[in-house]
């Protein structure tokens, strides 16, 4: 084992993403579809809406039949009938002719256009006036206007919001091709990491990572499944990535920091079967104790034990391998939002710095307040609404850059 | 029932957010607690760390030891032990004195600070130098210093991030109190919809906004449960908002849009014991033919048919309300991102508009295209990554105006 493992940069650590590839798809109802990723993708059997339709409330009509209506010289429509909701209409109009029509209603032969009922008046059963022209097709959508029959309307990799679900299902599809939700390891280690369930002794800690960890595994809508907390024992640790890996997409290993326990993460995952590490420290702060192996074809993490660090570099670095095993494009579904920074704040060159911060909207301008206080406290995680990239670099971003914010 | 009901703004309609409370809250455990609110205040009980810790590998020592160490002029330190993870030293340094610790670790009795280990050179087995001075508290958290015994931690109301989740099981709640799940009641009405998995004759429209609204609701944290498609029938409708309102906490009816059935749901409605209209029709585009009623203490939506529409008006209009009843502050959550108009866009003079955007980074710029199309066509709100919100006193937009977009 290489014990002088170079420092990646985050560039390098991201481009390992390339090493890694989505899980299995697998078919599923189009109800269950919400924040899944195409698997395959999406064509359409038919047009869409398949016929024209109205989408305003009114009277079909011949276009040229209002031409030049207006308040005072309205034009004189004769009814020729009425459409009802779902029906095909078993008349046709012509020039001169309008149908009573609403919202939704499929427009009879010969109409290619819809007055608003606003801009009407019924003169009696069998008549109508008109008081504004329409163009052709003006508040009708044509039948194959949203989507025509054998168009890609969705591809593979799209992550499914509730508009990609309502349209596949407005297209058919009762049952799409999604890959699996990942399901993702964690396992604390640490001979001072005690259950939540217990009081801690002095010296003693809470397994926070777990909680923290499987929260963000959750917000990327991956499955977090738990494995306990490990003492400082390879043997033990060997025992518990195994299973882990038999079970899951991905594993995250947090904590082995106690003296002398430092590479037990390392050694442990060396002596598995089909296994490189990647990556054994990053030019990240905070996170550089990072490692990320590849079991099989599985990525394996070994976190910062530090609670603040191991939500950072699980947000920054790891969930971006989780996008990939998804289905999604690493970076994608990463919300940054531009803020002005309102102090000045220092950083080391030579390495990624992420600094909490607090947004605030003050006479419309977004800003971003730098978060005081130690780094290991998780009181700044609580306050925090973001976090500010500063790059590998620059000595410090003065108050009133322009920055980008990644949401926590 | 009044027939002439007053449109009513964007804010009087926000404003009715006041006439709903959460529902119940319940005990559960706190690895389930990502997503939720927090029901009760959490005090914590003890002190957070709860002694003196690392966060740092190196040697705790008495700060005073190391002023004025440098390169040049090392202090020297007596190693009085080494302090194992998770114990309690069993011994206490003095001035001229140092213990081996790492992060983590419980500083000894006399300590108040680590210096770094990159800052140390071990002389022997019983000394060590010192190459940088610290400060008192440096590179430790003390006892108290991320919370304080009978500090309240988090408020109630809280949406419980990764982070939170992680402090209330870092402080031994392994329950924690939090607002039930919303559940919210969704009803398709109209002759023209059908379910997916039929073929639709012309006419006819497969069921859409079931599958939107569902997805908006999950995203949105709330569990959303079907009451499928309802034809235009008053009776046939007030059976299924009955046993919606038994059964959930919102109910969504989107549709109605029939020649003669328009007022189906507000009928319906009026018809409910204990219900009152609150909103019958918004000023707000798309979105205007919204209801809204107070049905005993819960809220009924007649959301519009239009597909484009009751998204638009679920994202921007109900969710408030569902965020309420899930006892977080309406507008909580709701991310707007900067951005620099592409286009002139123009607006209707009394109504909020609100306008489908793409939203583009460009040179360190994000830029927010109209999506162009016309409204009633879901490709927009596939195209679409926001919404522009336009003022109801403005007839339009500059190109280049500087806005905030509703992400989707």
């Amino acid at each position: 084992m290489n014990h002088f493992f170079k420092v990646k940069s985050l560039e390098e650590v991201m481009a390992l993403t390339s090493r890694f590839f989505p899980v299995e798809s697998e078919k599923i109802d189009v109800s269950q579809g919400f924040s899944r990723v195409l698997a395959k993708d999406l064509v359409s059997q038919k047009d869409m809406p398949g016929f024209r339709r109205a989408t305003m409330d009114g009277y079909a009509v011949c276009a040229n039949s209002t031409f030049g209506a207006s308040e005072s010289s309205p034009a004189w429509l004769e009814i020729a009938g009425t459409i009802l909701m779902g029906d095909v209409p078993n008349f046709s109009i012509k020039q001169g002719q309008a149908a009573k029509i609403s919202t939704g209603g499929m427009l009879p032969k010969g109409a290619d256009s819809v007055v608003m009922v606003e801009y009407t008046e019924l003169v009696d059963e069998l008549s109508v006036e008109i008081y504004k022209s329409v163009a052709p097709l003006q508040h009708v959508i044509d039948a194959s206007e949203d989507f025509a029959k054998k168009e890609t309307v969705l591809s593979k990799g799209t992550f499914i919001r509730p508009q990609e679900k309502g349209l596949a299902a407005g297209l058919g599809f009762s049952q799409i091709d999604a890959f699996k939700i990942p399901k993702v390891g964690i396992i604390s280690t640490g001979d001072e990491i005690i259950p939540i369930e217990e009081e801690p002794s002095p010296g003693k800690i809470r397994d926070i990572n777990s909680y923290t960890l499987a929260g963000f595994i959750s917000e990327a809508h991956g499955i977090p499944v738990h494995y306990g907390i490990i003492k400082d024992d390879p043997e033990a640790l060997k025992i518990a990535v195994e299973k882990a890996l038999e079970q899951t997409d991905m594993v995250l290993i947090s904590g082995g920091s106690s003296v002398g326990t430092k590479d037990y993460t390392v050694d442990v995952l060396t002596g598995l079967p089909d296994t490189d590490i990647l990556v054994h420290g990053m030019s990240v702060s905070p996170g550089k104790p990072t490692i990320l192996a590849k079991a099989g074809s599985k990525p394996v993490w070994g976190l910062p034990g530090q609670v603040v660090s191991a939500m950072v570099v699980l947000k920054i670095v790891v969930i971006p391998f989780l996008n990939k095993l998804k289905g999604l494009d690493p970076k994608d579904r990463t919300i940054r939002i531009p803020a002005k920074l309102t102090r000045n704040v220092s950083s080391a060159q030579g390495r990624r710095d992420f600094v909490r911060v607090l947004l605030e909207k003050k006479d419309g301008q977004m800003l971003a307040k730098p978060v005081l206080g130690k780094s290991g406290l998780i009181r700044t995680m609580i306050h925090a609404d973001g976090l500010l990239e500063i790059g590998d670099h620059v000595e410090g971003l003065e108050k009133d850059t322009l920055v980008d914010i990644i949401l926590l």
